[in-house]
């Protein structure tokens, strides 16, 4: 197998080798924390270890369950929100055609997301267009009643007893949701859904490899076991006994920091493949949620390219001189298009005659990446070999396993999230949640005067 | 009609209402650089008298030839990167049903994106999937010798060619280019494609209300004539003569500007409606591209709530205090989804029984300002009365106008791109582009080092 490369030299515009390397010892200290546990939000390394405790006997269970929902549904809902939402999405959006929804004829059930939104017309263009489909429904939630998947539950709860009976519904609605207590916990033992379990110290923005992501990927048809073994594969590769030298993921926390130190603020996570932009969202949560707190933390961006060089470019090549670059590359595309030769060649493009549309690609990330660094843009490179089930889950474990230290590197906590309940102690006083009577009544006056 | 409203009352966390005020004769001044061509980039100003010299005439002129695409093609291809991709990709998806694509029947045809990325996975995708659906293209460039759409349009070109004959093919594909040269207008010529007209005088990013836009929408099934009245009514609420107090493209120009001298150096674009995310990416290369030169420029983010909120929210409420945000506040949803009680209320949602889902989202979006702006992230609310074609074309004109303000505000040309050429000349070099031999020498020995 061949492996993912990092690529933190062409940093050198903004942040000498030196000064990355100041924060050797630093990310060996930062990523043994993740073992001994003696760091912040120690109650929540679940995750480290994770992959490699994963049995074959736990992804029959889920392979199973997945195989009767595949068999029963043209369609099936994932409700979920953050980290119960993007990892899944993510790696699903990475490992499909972009274009099967325009398939007249299709092997595996459609995907889809609910619960990720309040948006009234989202929920109803979803119930609307799936009339046409037979349904089944993932549900995911820790407590069962954050807000946003909780109203999509209700109403595909309700969709699917209305079509199929009480009885048949419960084999068509799967929650993953905590192993005792919690509201849909103890809906699904009233109901008799089959359940999974979010494990107790795993954050939602850690969770692709449970059930969490792992079950609407085997319901879509993404082979989970080759997207755990990559997983596995990286777990090892960056374990607290692997050097500085061979350790990507201290490697990338720690060009990162060095960068952020000298004023580095946003880091702009790239690509040339327009399928690994949901990966890009799910990065953005973890990063985000995990650094940005107590006033500090580098702000996470993303753009699709070549696309956005057409719409950002001009920001990064000469805009504020506060951004760094981090380009995942994928070494061979899946398919091969040729480029052919026109007679008349009024474009010009003949030069490009018989090259693959790959290659040239390939180019513009080169040239890319040479005119940002020329612009002073630090430059940091990922390289997978390929869009497969392997390496997206070796890609992900990476990136966690970079996060975890990053955040202790920046003086973090990288595994809590104290101002997600801001907005939602706000909501509930507005709407007159039971329970929140003294928040309604302050937020009532402060909007009175 | 009800009117777009802005709100940048909430700034006052950042700046305050007086150092917002000190940008108003500026920005009457700035506002007037756009009518009276003094300012930088005078030959870019075409857009900002487009609405009201849009003719019924040429509105029908569009329909007709969208009529005559969308007689023949289950599918049209509209191939176009940046301004001649982003405009038309925002509207269409706020326009559209978020789910059409699942639709077994269709009425409008399906209307698709390419020459936007160098992926050969995207295009051979793309190609496949459109093996199962009559076929028609509109390709737009104004020199037609950009990389990445004259790539796409070689192979879809030769794809409608094999398909239906080269005579056939002439009434298939429409090209939107330049009035009178480069390779595009040759080629159209030559072969007898329909054409419509780039004017000179408007950039790539302010192109939406031009055919660049108009056409795509139009076969989409997209009310234009609603669009560009939208538009109209915009240019008239923002003109020159329009004082500070109703002219909400200066307010909103002079907040920004505000904001970024005191140190709000990114600004973030949000919506609680998830088909408004395009509307964040054109909004963005407006922006950016227009701003981000000379060192400077608000750097532009965007983010889709709630669901964001449990991504990018920890950092938006408690990270690097540099942030303001925008919120496009859409009043009232398209459809009606109402959340009903459940007898066993495990989910403790009852309090929302008999609630408008839209209604829970309002509340979200109150409550997350508040929260926002007590975490120390000024605010700004523009609030369109509906989604649909006529505030969807007033909302364009009004960031467009906004746009040419604020980048004369900053003190730069808002109508030039310098910097997007720099990784183009590396990557010709790279592939040996005729033309490009002392640039491929250089670069080749550069990277041998």
């Amino acid at each position: 197998m061949e492996k993912i490369k990092l690529d933190i030299s062409k940093t050198a515009c903004g942040v000498s080798a030196a000064e990355v390397e100041a924060l050797k010892d630093d990310s060996a200290r930062a990523n043994a924390l993740l073992y001994n546990k003696q760091g912040a939000g120690n109650d929540f390394l679940g995750w480290v270890n994770l992959p490699s405790s994963i049995t074959e006997a736990h992804i029959e269970d889920i392979k199973a369950t997945a195989a009767s929902l595949r068999g029963k549904a043209e369609a099936v809902v994932v409700i979920g929100i953050g980290g119960s939402y993007l990892g899944a999405k993510a790696v699903l959006e990475a490992m499909s055609d972009s274009f099967g929804l325009l398939r007249k004829k299709r092997t595996d059930p459609i995907v889809l997301f609910a619960g990720q939104n309040i948006s009234e017309d989202y929920a109803y263009e979803l119930m609307e267009a799936l009339k046409e489909y037979s349904l089944a429904v993932i549900v995911i939630s820790k407590s069962g009643t954050t807000t946003e998947p909780a109203i999509a539950f209700r109403l595909f709860k309700a969709e699917i007893e209305k079509r199929y009976g009480k009885a048949e519904a419960a084999s068509r609605i799967v929650a993953v949701t905590d192993k005792a207590r919690g509201a849909l916990k103890t809906l699904a033992t009233n109901e008799g859904y089959k359940t999974f379990v979010i494990p107790d110290d795993v954050g939602g923005r850690y969770s692709v490899l449970t059930p969490v992501g792992l079950l609407p990927l085997a319901v879509a048809g993404v082979d989970i076991a080759a997207f755990v073994k990559g997983a596995q594969e990286m777990e090892r590769q960056t374990g607290e006994e692997v050097p500085y030298e061979q350790n990507l993921a201290r490697q990338y926390a720690a060009a990162r920091n060095a960068l952020y130190r000298k004023g580095y603020k946003t880091e702009i996570l790239a690509s040339y493949e327009p399928k690994l932009q949901y990966v890009s969202e799910w990065w953005k949560q973890l990063y985000g949620e995990s650094e940005g707190k107590d006033g500090k933390g580098i702000f996470p961006a993303s753009v699709t390219l070549t696309a956005d060089l057409h719409s950002m470019g001009q920001y990064i090549q000469d805009g504020e001189r506060t951004l760094m670059e981090t380009v995942i590359s994928v070494e061979k595309p899946a398919h091969e298009v040729v480029i052919e030769a026109d007679g008349e060649n009024l474009d010009g493009l003949n030069f490009l005659a018989g090259k693959r549309i790959d290659q040239v690609n390939k180019m513009a990330e080169l040239g890319t990446m040479l005119a940002h660094v020329d612009g002073g843009v630090p430059n940091i490179k990922i390289s997978i070999p390929a869009i497969n089930e392997y390496y997206i889950g070796a890609l992900l474990y990476f990136f966690e396993k970079a996060c975890g230290i990053s955040g202790y590197l920046l003086g973090v906590n990288p595994f809590n999230q104290p101002g997600v309940e801001a907005y939602k102690k706000n909501m509930f006083a507005l709407l007159d949640k039971p329970g929140y009577e003294a928040e309604s009544k302050a937020i009532r006056e402060r909007l009175a005067k």
